[in-house]
């Protein structure tokens, strides 16, 4: 059952320096070299057109790299470094052979920036749509992965870079259409929908740094994240409205809809998490030296639930789901 | 972007003899231990609805089990040791949640036996259709794996089992419909096609004798494999009817139509390889004592293509694909 990799093979030269690969694309499985220095990190997810995305805001190229950055983010979040992705691509009729290596030429893209190779996948037809699972390996430092579950009362909470982007983005996509005409700054917020950049380095830098991190990627937004971390931590959150960072392209935007992307808005790929408050300004040197920025949010406390902290209230956020093309108010 | 895995955990109690996993289901990710000792084996399928199998031949169940069984078939055939599986299922809503547990269940099923840990997934609806892409992790000694490139000329070629069943059950299951009555014979063909055996143990076996081997599962029917072996190798394969082993429940069957299903049936999931002419006997040896066969079909020569000797005749086997739902005569 061996499938035609061709056009695949065209667009990915086999990158020599991976020499942990012992052989690549061609039989139906790939083999590569385990070690003892590593864990082994594994993720999956498949991305189904008109339920994750639709070809009227996203390219081709788009959909093949936003379906491999979802999944290079959640190795992200796992402090792991990304080594290899194999990919399935389940098609209808009515995608042209053109569109799909258009897909692939996306995730090419991507995966270039982390070196990572292609190393195998399968070709399928479908009655309809487009179904892509996409399969990322990466690997930690033995017993260094990252987790959900440790956060503790009296760490601070953090963020790795700007929410809301990416729904605020859809929405305009929605609104103008994908050739619309949008100022810079819509520019700015369509270009974070549509190709998403997973935080590897910031989520290397909180593995290597050696403290206790709990971390998780924001793909169903911040609400939702931050109950996930609570929960599988046994935590309370409180996150405090002011010190959220708001990227200058959602300047314009009124506070309550700044933050109703944030919360409820997705795929925006930064990544959340805690670290005990003595430790905050360590990791944050670590960040600047790299030339990223990490932003304290809020506190962990005994308890359960996430509140968000705006003038001496507490409101409950509640860990709404992000649906893909719900319009949001 | 977590998922929902409640019923998938509780038909899928973790097995703690796994010391290797470090983290299981829950996370977006899986993490597992790496190895000096091991090369890491991964392969990935994707099986949709109406293209790959049809609810009127197979129940969810099986869908799951012979979903798995793909997989584990490809491990079989680098000689590896199945260890995990992870299962993206898309589902749409004509799909009923139990159904959707059945398919799990059907892969359960097979895990046990080889102690396989189920350590992730995703589950995500689409507008019609299943699509199932299965992802299996296995590993084999460093250095072991077996592959489809190393045949030569004056080798044996020989099969683990009997192919061509899968085949037969198939058209029976046309003829007379998934509840039809089934001689003892026919029910044997039956459950080849809907619950097919994966030959690792088999697999197993040639990678630790030690000697050269060249290998492939019979996926998609013997032509095709050998045509794969061949080109692979750049060899020339000559299989000798006589000896072709043909199971007792396709004794009623033409001589013409049994090798019919063997060519270019499909699915049956055993092993096809080449191994040098005087290591055969060692190896048929080994096969003996777990209680296995293995039959001597064929020779490697030097040039290219696969042909039929038949009565002093050759004929060319081409590489004719399987098309799981094309009529045969």
């Amino acid at each position: 059952m061996k499938d035609e990799f061709e056009f695949i093979e065209s667009i990915t030269p086999r990158q020599t320096d991976q020499a942990s690969l012992v052989k690549g694309i061609g039989d139906d499985a790939a083999v590569y070299r385990g070690s003892d220095e590593y864990d082994e990190v594994i993720c999956v997810d498949t991305m189904v057109e008109g339920v994750h995305f639709r070809r009227d805001t996203l390219t081709p190229f788009q959909i093949g790299k936003k379906a491999l950055a979802i999944n290079v983010s959640d190795l992200a979040a796992m402090g792991a470094q990304p080594i290899y992705y194999i990919v399935s691509v389940a098609a209808s009729a009515d995608w042209k052979q053109e569109e799909l290596e258009d897909v692939y030429k996306g995730m090419f893209d991507l995966a270039q920036e982390y070196k990572m190779d292609l190393i195998g996948g399968d070709t399928v037809s479908t009655p309809d749509t487009l179904v892509l699972t996409v399969t990322v390996i990466g690997r930690v430092e033995r017993n260094r992965a990252v987790y959900r579950h440790t956060a503790k009362p009296g760490d601070v909470v953090f963020i790795t870079g700007y929410a809301g982007r990416s729904a605020a983005g859809l929405d305009l996509l929605f609104e103008k259409g994908v050739n619309g005409s949008f100022s810079l700054e819509e520019q700015k917020l369509v270009k974070a929908h549509q190709e998403p950049q997973p935080h590897v380095k910031a989520g290397r830098i909180l593995c290597q740094t050696g403290v206790r991190v709990s971390l998780n990627d924001v793909s169903d937004g911040v609400a939702s994240e931050a109950n996930e971390l609570a929960e599988a931590s046994n935590v309370r959150i409180h996150i405090d409205a002011r010190h959220i960072p708001i990227d200058e392209a959602m300047s314009s935007y009124s506070r309550e809809q700044q933050l109703e992307y944030v919360f409820f808005g997705g795929e925006d790929f930064v990544l959340i998490g805690t670290v005990k408050e003595e430790d905050f300004s360590k990791v944050e040197e670590f960040f600047k030296e790299e030339g990223l920025f990490i932003t304290k949010i809020g506190h962990v406390l005994s308890g359960e639930g996430v509140y968000l902290k705006e003038e001496n209230q507490l409101t409950r956020l509640e860990k709404k789901g992000y649906n893909h093309f719900q319009k949001r108010g």
